[in-house]
C-alpha cells in the first residue's frame, strides 16, 4: 500500500489572483511541553528554532511563509499575555499592534472570531487566514499555491480548509472527508473524522479521499462573523458590543476583551463552527505539513547520514545508528559547539539545553510529558 | 563459586612498626584515553576527581592516604615534563622538589631506578614505597595495614609487593601466584602471571592463592638499587655516573638525568626486576582496590538507586536503571548544575563536559578509546 505520491493531487485549474492581499491570524497561544528541555512555560514550542535546516523560530517561519500574500501590516499574532512580550521579541519585523494577547486561554474558536472582528473592523470582506504558529512546512511553494486557491474561494463567499494529503496512515491527526466536487481542485468537505485507530488511519489512506486537518482556514472577515452569529449566538453578542466599546469608548478596549473572553466557551474553531458548516469547502495540497509533534517528528525531517543519524556535524558516531541530537546551546556565549560522541547506541534522543539534558529512546518521544511532570512535582519551575 | 570474603585474608601476625617514615614514589606518568571526555593529554585520569564520592583527584588521594606513613617531604611525584605543571597545581601541599619530570616515557623501571637513587643520595637505608596515581582504595586503613607490613618486611632486605585478593574473575589485570609463607602473612612469590583469560581467572578465584598485581611495591632503596645492578646493568652503569655527576657537577643534574632516560629501556619494574627476582615477598591484602579502569569501574563503585543509576541528585529516572551519569561541568561558573533527565533508557553512561557529550552502554566503556582515536583523525586536539 503505497502513499499516494505528493504529485498525484493537482488538477487542471485556472491560476486565481487575490484582488487584494490578505490578514494572517496566525494562532500562538499552545505551551506545550513535548520539547522540553527545549520548550518551557515562557518559551514555548512555536518559539523555538527546531524546523530542521531552518535557523529560525517557527513561528518566524509561518510569518515568512505567508509574506507573499499578507504583508506585515496585515499580520495578526494571536498569543497568550504572558507570551506576548517573548513573541513579540522573535518577531521584530512586526509592528506592536500585530500582536493580540488573549486575556485568558479559551481555546481557538473564540480567539479567532476576536481577530476577525479586529480585520472586519477595517474592511469587512478583507481575506483571513488562519494558521497555526507551531507547523513545518517542507514545500512553501506548495503551500502558497493552496492559499491562494483557498483565498479565491474565500474571496466568493466559501470558508475555505486546506486538506493535507496524508503520506502515513497517522492516528495523532484529524481527517477531513473529501465531498463533491465544486470546480476543478476544490470540494465539499462531507465531514469531519476524528483521530482514527490505526486500522482505520490505513483505510483512509488506502481509500483515498481523506485528508489531514491541519487547522488552516481561509475565508472573508464578514463570512466568519456571520457564521459565529449562527453557531456561537452568545459570542457574537459579546463581539457586538466590543465592536461598540470600540466605536465609542475604545479607551475600554481591554476591559470589553476581557468580557468576551471570561464569557467565551472554550471551545475550538472545529466544534464549534466548522464540523457545522454545510458547505465548508476544501482545497487538497501536499506542502510536506508537519505539526512536529515531538523530537521524533525532528528526527524523521532531519536531514540525517547513511546510519539515520541527526546529528550536530562533528559528531563522533561509531556503531551509531537512527539517533537524534540537539545542541539547544548552540554558539551559546562565544564558546565552540560541544561534541557530542554517540557509542553503539541506537534510536536515541539527547538533547543537551543551557540547565539540562534529556535521553530517552525516539520512540518515547511523547512521554517528555512525564518528566516535566516531575519537575512539576519536584517544584523546579526553574526548569519549565 | 563465591568470592573469598574480605577478612579471609587476615592472618594471625605482630603488629609492625617502622623504624623511620617511609617514601613514597607515586608514578604519575600515565595519559589515559579511557576516561574521555573528563581525561584529556594535558588533564590524565589521576588529575580527576573520578573517585565515588571523593571531592578529590585521583593523585590527591592517593598522596593523603600514605600520608600516616609518608610524610610530604617525603613524597617524591614522578611525573612527564608535559604534566608537571598540572601535576604540581593538583598537589599544593608538596614542595616543588617533590616532582620529578620524567625527561621521556619509558615504562616504569627506569623511572623508579631513578627516583630510588634520589631517595638513597638522602638515606640508602630509607623504606621506598611506589605506587600508582590513578587508584582506588575503598578500605584506607586495610591498604595502610599491609603497607606497613610490607615495610617491615623491606627493612629486614625484602623486596616486598602486595597482592590484592581477587573478588572476580578479572581478565584485566595480571595476577600473583603466592608460594611459601615465609612468617604469618607473607609469602614468597612464586611467580607473576599475565592477564588470564576467562575460564582461568574463574579457576584462580576458585582454587585461591592467586591475587592481583596491583604494581604496589616496597624496598629499601639500597636494596632495589642492588637488584637494577643486579638485572639492568647497563642503567645501573648510567644511575651510577648520575650519582657521580650530583656530587661533582651538580649542576648538570638535568643533562645527566636525560642521557639515563635516553639510554634506558623503555620495561616495566615487572618485566625488568620483579619477576626475576627469586625471593620476591608478597603481602596478601583486600583493601577494595580498583584500578578505575573505565567509566563502567565508576559506575561499579558508586553509590546508586535501588534501579542501579548512579546520577547526579535532582536528576529525573523514568523507567531508566543502571545508568551513570557524570558532570564534569558542574558547579562551573556559578551555574546551578544541569538536570539530567534519563526516560526508558538502560546500562547507558552519559559524560557531560564543558566541550563534549559522551553516550554509550556501559559494556562499552573501553571502546571509549576508538573515539578519542576519531578525533585525532579528525584533528581535533583541542578535544583529547
Amino acid at each position: 500500500m503505497a502513499a499516494p505520491s505528493r504529485t498525484s493531487v493537482a488538477t487542471a485549474r485556472v491560476e486565481p489572483r487575490l484582488t487584494q492581499p490578505a490578514y494572517a491570524v496566525i494562532l500562538a497561544g499552545g505551551s506545550g511541553t513535548r520539547f522540553w528541555p527545549a520548550s518551557r512555560q515562557k518559551r514555548p514550542k512555536q518559539l523555538l528554532a527546531i524546523a530542521p535546516g531552518r535557523d529560525e523560530t517557527l513561528i518566524a517561519g509561518a510569518v515568512r511563509r505567508l509574506a507573499p500574500l499578507c504583508p506585515p501590516e496585515r499580520v495578526l499574532i494571536a498569543t497568550g499575555q504572558h507570551l506576548r512580550a517573548a513573541t513579540a521579541q522573535a518577531l521584530p519585523t512586526l509592528p506592536e499592534s500585530a500582536f493580540l494577547g488573549e486575556p485568558m486561554p479559551k481555546n481557538t474558536a473564540p480567539c479567532i472570531a476576536w481577530a476577525t472582528l479586529k480585520i472586519a473592523l477595517k474592511d469587512p470582506r478583507a481575506v483571513v487566514i488562519v494558521v497555526s504558529s507551531d507547523q513545518h512546512i517542507e514545500d512553501e511553494p506548495a503551500l502558497l499555491d493552496a492559499l491562494r486557491r483557498a483565498a479565491a474561494q474565500a474571496e466568493q463567499g466559501h470558508i475555505v480548509t486546506l486538506g493535507i494529503q496524508p503520506t502515513r496512515p497517522e492516528t495523532g491527526y484529524g481527517y477531513l472527508k473529501q465531498g463533491a466536487e465544486t470546480e476543478p481542485g476544490v470540494h465539499v468537505v462531507e465531514r469531519f473524522v476524528e483521530k482514527p485507530d490505526a486500522e482505520t488511519a490505513k483505510s483512509y489512506l488506502s481509500r483515498g479521499g481523506y485528508f489531514w486537518n491541519a487547522g488552516i482556514f481561509v475565508f472573508r472577515a464578514d463570512v466568519m462573523l456571520e457564521a459565529v452569529a449562527r453557531h456561537m449566538p452568545d459570542l457574537a453578542a459579546h463581539l457586538e458590543e466590543l465592536r461598540r466599546t470600540l466605536e465609542t469608548a475604545p479607551e475600554r478596549e481591554a476591559q470589553a476583551t476581557e468580557a468576551l473572553f471570561a464569557a467565551a466557551p472554550a471551545i475550538s474553531i472545529d466544534y464549534a463552527i466548522m464540523e457545522r458548516e454545510p458547505d465548508l469547502r476544501m482545497i487538497a495540497c501536499d506542502p510536506g505539513w508537519s505539526d512536529l509533534g515531538s523530537w521524533q517528528a525532528v528526527w524523521e525531517l532531519s536531514p540525517k547520514d547513511a546510519q539515520g543519524n541527526a546529528t550536530p556535524k562533528d559528531s563522533v558516531l561509531i556503531d551509531a545508528s537512527g539517533n537524534l541530537v540537539v545542541d539547544l546551546s548552540r554558539g551559546g556565549e562565544g564558546k565552540q559547539p560541544k561534541v557530542f560522541a554517540l557509542l553503539g547506541v541506537k534510536d536515541l534522543c539527547v538533547i543537551h539545553a543551557d540547565d539540562a539534558v534529556l535521553v530517552l529512546p525516539r520512540s518515547e518521544a511523547q512521554a517528555v510529558r512525564d518528566i516535566v511532570e516531575q519537575l512539576n512535582k519536584r517544584g523546579r519551575k526553574d526548569l519549565f
